[in-house]
This record gives C-alpha cells, sequence and structure tokens, in this order.
C-alpha cells in the first residue's frame, strides 16, 4: 500500500457514497468501482465517476486500494465480510457503528472516515469545509487515513468511536431534529395561506447567531422569556395532539436548560 | 397625520426596540423618546437614538407621531392604556396580540407591525431582509403602515391577526426549539470534549437546505430512515430521562411526517 492510495472502490451509492465520491475525484483520486443493491444506482454513480459497477457484493474487484463503505448501518455488517481484499484499506462512513466491525477477513488497515454533513445526490458538498472525523486500527493507517482526508478537507479531526457516537448523536439534534422543525414550522405556515420562505430569513438568522455566542446565550422567545400567555395561547392552536405534546415537551426543556 | 410619520417613540428598549429604532433612524425617521421600566436601559438606547428618555409610561410626551410598543405580551395591554395620543399612529411588534389591544384612549390609527426575526440587542440586524407582517384598523392607517415599513424591508406582508398567530407559533418552531436543538447539541458535544464549532458547517448546511428544497424532502438520518439500529443506541446513550423522551418523540414525529 502506497503512503496514499489513489485508487478507491464505493460500496453504495447514496448521497454520501455520490458526495464522496465526486470529492475523491476531484482531488485527483480514481474510482475503480462502484457497488450498490441495483445495477441502476451502482451504473448511474459510475457513470458520473466513469468506473465499472456491480450489484453483486460478491464479484467485487479486488484490485482497489481503498475499500469505502457508505451504506446503511444495518447493512454495513454483512458487505464487509463479503469483500476480500485484506492488504487494501478499508473504511467506514457511518457516525454511530464502531471500527471494528472491519476486523474481518484478515483485514490489515482499516477505519473510520466519518463526514459530519448532511449530503444528498444532487446538491454539490464543499468537503473542504466539512469536518472529517479519522480512525484507523493502526497508527500507521491512522497516518494514512489523515493524509487522505486532508486531500478533502481542511478539518480532519482523531476521534475514538465513542466520541465520534456522541458528536453523530449531537449531529441528530443539530441537523435532523432542526430539519423537523422546519418541517412542522412549514405545516403551520401553510395553514396561513403564507409561503414558507417568509421564514428563511428567521432560519438563516438563527443559524448565523451561533456562530458568534453559545446556543444558550442566543435563545430567545416565549419559552424563555417564560410568557405563558404565549405559550398558553399556542397550545391552544394545535390541534394535533402529537404537535401539542412536542411543543409542550420543548418548552419545558428550554426552561430547564435557563435555570441550568 | 403626514402620509408617512417622522417622529417616533418606543415603549420597551430590550431587542426588538433596540434594533428596529436603529433602524428607523437609519432610514431617516427621527427618534422622540424612549420609555423602559428602568431609567437605565432606557437611557442606554436613548443614548444609541439620541433622544429624551423614561421609565414612568404617565409621563411620555404627547407630541409623538408613532408610538411603537415593543414590550412583553404580558405588559402590552396595561402600558398602551396609558398613553395618550389619540392622532398618533399606535403600533405594536408582538407576533401573537391581537391589534385590538390598541383600541383605546381614543386611537383613531393602530395596528401591527411585526418583524419575523430573531433580535439580539449587539447584534446589527439587516431590516431589508426581514419580512414585516403588518396590520391596520383601517385601509388608510394600513396604507401608512405600509408605506412606513417600505422604508425599512423589501418584504411587507398584511397579514390578518389569526394569520400572523400562526405565523408566529411557525417562528417558534423555525427558530426558538431550533435553537434549543443546537443547545442539546452542545450539551453532548461537550461531553465528548470536541468543541461545539464543529457542528456549525452542518448546522449552516441544514439552514441552507431549505432554500433550495422543501423541509420535507431535506430530512435525513437514522429516523427517516427508520434504522432503529442507531436510534436504539442513540436512546441507551442519553442518561437524561428528559432527553431520552425527547429524542423518541421526535423520532416518532419524523415517522409519521414521513408516512403522511
Amino acid at each position: 500500500m502506497s503512503s496514499v492510495p489513489t485508487r478507491f472502490t464505493l460500496i453504495g451509492a447514496g448521497n454520501v457514497a455520490t458526495q464522496l465520491g465526486l470529492a475523491l475525484q476531484a482531488a485527483g483520486m480514481q474510482a475503480v468501482e462502484v457497488m450498490s443493491r441495483t445495477i441502476q444506482s451502482a451504473g448511474k454513480l459510475a457513470d458520473r465517476l466513469q468506473c465499472a459497477c456491480t450489484d453483486d457484493i460478491r464479484t467485487l474487484r479486488s484490485d482497489s486500494e481503498v475499500y469505502i463503505y457508505c451504506v446503511s448501518d444495518s447493512a454495513l455488517e454483512s458487505l464487509a465480510q463479503q469483500v476480500h481484499a485484506p492488504h487494501a484499506l478499508h473504511l467506514h462512513t457511518a457516525g454511530s457503528m464502531p471500527m471494528s466491525l472491519l476486523d474481518v477477513n484478515g483485514n490489515r488497515h482499516y477505519g473510520v472516515f466519518y463526514p459530519l454533513q448532511t449530503f444528498s445526490k444532487d446538491r454539490p458538498a464543499d468537503f473542504r469545509h466539512i469536518p472529517l472525523l479519522i480512525e484507523g486500527n493502526t497508527a500507521e493507517t491512522t497516518r494514512q487515513i489523515h493524509a487522505l482526508a486532508r486531500l478533502l478537507s481542511d478539518t480532519v479531526v482523531e476521534a475514538a468511536s465513542e466520541q465520534r457516537c456522541l458528536l453523530h448523536l449531537a449531529a441528530v439534534f443539530a441537523c435532523n431534529f432542526v430539519n423537523h422543525q422546519y418541517v412542522l414550522a412549514n405545516e403551520l405556515i401553510q395553514q396561513s395561506g403564507l409561503p414558507f420562505e417568509l421564514l428563511l430569513p428567521l432560519i438563516d438568522e438563527t443559524a448565523a447567531k451561533v456562530h458568534d455566542m453559545s446556543p444558550q446565550t442566543a435563545q430567545t422567545g416565549p419559552a424563555i422569556r417564560m410568557d405563558t400567555n404565549v405559550t398558553d395561547r399556542h397550545l391552544d392552536m394545535l390541534d394535533d395532539p402529537k404537535m401539542r405534546q412536542l411543543y409542550q415537551l420543548l418548552t419545558e426543556s428550554i426552561h430547564r436548560h435557563s435555570a441550568g
């Protein structure tokens, strides 16, 4: 294995595989093959990367230098067990899965390459500004993963599996749960007949504020002001009992965290 | 009353009063007086606006053209009842309070001037990009409020009280509840020993995505993938029962809204 491997195989063809593959290619690396459950999705990404494709993990070419698993957590273990390339570097991109899942089939070099970002297939990702959380099974492997990660990003952080799991959990709050608040806000604003776009300056400023102050300091609104006039009226306006429960729980949580 | 009034009085000296006062001044209007519960906070904003100040609503100067109430919802009604300037324009900036609270003391012109944004005292607000939701008690008053609002913002929307209440409720989700997710994410990342700043590219991208696609389309993460492998592990990692309850409720809510 050379000091920075250049030929890579992607197992998976979803959002992460797509954006990571394009970024590796843009950094001068060469795609060997894309494997996906369907030949259609494998072929679509392989076309963009100009490489081979397959839907059968058992026929995967074994002459690649890096195998990158960008698959759902539930599929990762079984797929890794079917790849036989003990001298290559094996990396998974999952936030919450242990590195040790790749300790199979005599693999000598393996680790984690977790990009802390939300990806969409058709939305270009700027990897230079995406933190890459890495981990390797040996000091030498970690150095190689680090070199590879630095090709893409200015922010490369070594993190043990436990740290990475906490970070992934934090990311679920900061991204997935945040986006779900947008979903709920969108439902409410649609009831008013006004467009969702009216909320965009507020959404942008809410994100921008925490660049300059802690989220605790940035908290505004009726919950933090303990303005039960407003929060009671809001609860009355919510017809959906589940949404009411969520409003109540979040309002209480804001109270508790302001007292702390 | 001239067609666009120019002399304004602020009742309140908090985040909204501060940023709105500065924006009105920058647009060429003239501050007459600032009233606040404490003479210190009134004086601080009056210094920035170069105008008079008071902490006694009963001594408020009555020669202003616009009285703008930027106070907590619970204080609004009682303060409005103590202002005697029946020929001036009276405006409140509250998202969830009815316009009719200002129908007191023979006021002939009154309405609502609700900026859909989160404000901090020391963070400049760019009013040109802040939607202003307005409402007036007569067509003429509405026209005047519209003209005033256009001095500050490119996005002026007439909205009845009921629409505005829904919008305010949507804003609580899109801003206050979103920021609270940042607070919780910050707590979790601190447990890992890694800095909050690592989450900023993710936070920015999450906000940026909903400029280009609906929040429903933008949803990612283990909850929408129904990846119970991960969500169960996350629940195990949360020691705080309240935070666990919140995680569970948000995960269920993401499920329900994906099926819809």
